[in-house]
């Protein structure tokens, strides 16, 4: 087992890596402070890795709220059918709750905890590659709202987070191919080593060797680490682990959440920017293609749907998070390994790069 | 004008206290970073007060958006419609949003601002006795949940609270006298002097004498500024501010969120806790007698509803947010002037307050 920190002063958390976490009670056990613990979880995963909580759980006031599974059900009405359940079940203060599943998991399961009687302790148990190498560490929480994604949550930390990698060997090639979106991310936008790495060892990860995906997990949340630690509530640095999200949330938005994975839409919208950085001059067309390259590597797809206008695109960029007083702000590169978060680019750039169908 | 200051760090904020507060736009304006200003309202209110604002906002991008009035729309619900606003009018992160109303749009108005795209500025601008001197000071923010008052919600601190002393000329008796069963409550909690002072003035609060209103108002905001400087997530102290709120969540969850205003629950509330308090032995007779005197001179109820069985009492209180670990805890009167925070009782003396339809 692994242990990597995330070091946020008096929030900071450990998160274990390695293989077989699950039958390792007492892991689960030292993060619970009070005497009740609810699990929530998703329809997929719960008949597969629920009962491997049960020793952890042992002796507290437990119960299961088991969600279906899907982006289309990370949502207010969702949130409140935690609610409902912790409630009826009469779960106080003194609750931890453990997300296990996904990013839709851990996300909604983060605001519950952040938002329940004001917030409660919660922990993190990811068991796809997207949440292990990106939604689980951090503390980004929350849920979407038709008008757009994410729009509603909060910044919440975890107790810690236990990631197990067996879990891997139950999902699916397309889910396995969304989590690697984010690991390219983390080479983009500032580990050129990574991005290298992946460059030769990319099918090993599709292949679910389990050295290459140790490996890619652990570099990852060390360099997730590293940016949340510099900046926790995003005034800065911590944008640059958006590249590719706000091309990619309008794709999700825009074709109804659930259409498309996220780190298909990350996928798609790093090579997006990739293209728009090429419009600009700042990266050259081998870069582009080293990045559009990797990304279909990885199972991705590089082309945005048919059915997402232009117009559309940018109707739905408006609304970003990451617009400041009306002013839309991307990730962009300047080079593989290296990138910024600007304002300053030609608005043309976007929207060709929004209106194209084939590369730069 | 006077100016308490709540201090909690990097999260400090000023309370202006005085007359004709609306008619200085620059107060608000200093506190507002970004160049969007959303009002949050409502129906009753709106009509009287928001276009005061307009010189504060003019310059601004701003809109409002004003809700139905009353503790039934305190909602998940009502919650989406403003972010649904929010999003439809483009409004970013670095948008303000003010709280322009009573306790109910204060509260849902703060966890609007914890939770939209993850946290964004807010102002408290209250219009009732009860959010001047209670619910706008402190930070508690949320929505109630069927099953219990005020269980989803977060800690988040506005920039600022702006109280204009000339907004209770517009408020009716049964909201004035909800005020001041807050006021009660500072002085039966640790404000002996208040108390007295209460005895002795509370009919020149019903009569709106400005200056006895200033006076209560600045009192209870500079002593609840002092709790929550102490312990600003209740981890202890913060507690005995819910003298008489769990017997009154129980009494408005139980007849339904706006059948009783919150602070007729709560002064209700704050005599069945004297009585338990007496029943305990902890108090005598007389000071049950004191405590219940005040609370029918302020106007407000001193029996609990017919309809509330002991049974519906217990059921309510074991979701209340003090619960910890399975186990209930009150907060009962040593004194007049001196609350504990305890969950060493008898059972029999709760269960024989919440029977009790007299004075014990």
């Amino acid at each position: 087992m692994q242990t990597l920190h995330v070091d946020l002063g008096d929030r900071s958390y450990p998160i274990y890596i390695g293989s077989g976490l699950l039958n390792q009670p007492d892991l689960l056990s030292r993060h619970i402070k009070g005497r009740s613990a609810a699990v929530v979880s998703n329809e997929t995963v719960a008949p597969l890795y629920l009962a491997r909580l049960d020793a952890a759980l042992a002796g507290l006031k437990h119960h299961a709220v088991v969600l279906p599974d899907g982006e289309q059900y990370k949502s207010l009405e969702t949130l409140n059918r935690i609610f409902t359940e912790l409630l009826e079940q009469r779960f106080d203060r003194n609750t931890t709750l453990i997300a296990l599943g996904g990013g839709v998991v851990g996300d909604i399961t983060g605001f519950a905890a952040a938002s329940y009687q004001r917030g409660i302790n919660f922990i993190q148990v990811p068991t796809t590659l997207l949440a292990q190498v990106d939604s689980s560490v951090g503390g980004k929480t929350g849920v979407n709202h038709r008008l757009g994604k994410n729009m509603i949550g909060a910044f919440y930390q975890p107790q810690c987070v236990i990631i197990d990698t067996d879990t891997l060997d139950t999902l699916d090639d397309r889910q396995l191919s969304a989590g690697i979106a984010e690991i390219i991310k983390y080479g983009l936008i500032g580990d050129l080593e990574l991005f290298e790495w992946l460059e030769a060892n990319i099918e090993r990860l599709r292949a679910r060797e389990p050295e290459a995906l140790t490996y890619a997990i652990h570099r990852s949340c060390q360099d997730k680490a590293a940016v949340v630690a510099a900046d926790e509530r995003e005034g800065g640095k911590r944008a640059l682990l958006n590249l590719g999200h706000t091309f990619g949330h309008a794709i999700e938005t825009g074709m109804g959440y659930g259409e498309w994975l996220h780190g298909e839409a990350v996928g798609c919208g790093m090579v997006m920017a990739a293209r728009m950085s090429a419009r600009l001059g700042w990266i050259d067309a081998d870069a582009v293609a080293r990045t559009t390259d990797l990304v279909a590597r990885g199972g991705l797809p590089t082309e945005p749907p048919e059915a997402m206008s232009a117009e559309r695109f940018l109707e739905l960029m408006a609304v970003d998070k990451k617009v400041i007083d009306g002013t839309l702000r991307l990730v962009l590169l300047k080079a593989i390994g290296e990138a910024v978060v600007t304002a300053d680019f030609d608005p043309a750039a976007l929207h060709d790069t929004v209106s194209s169908r084939d590369a730069a």
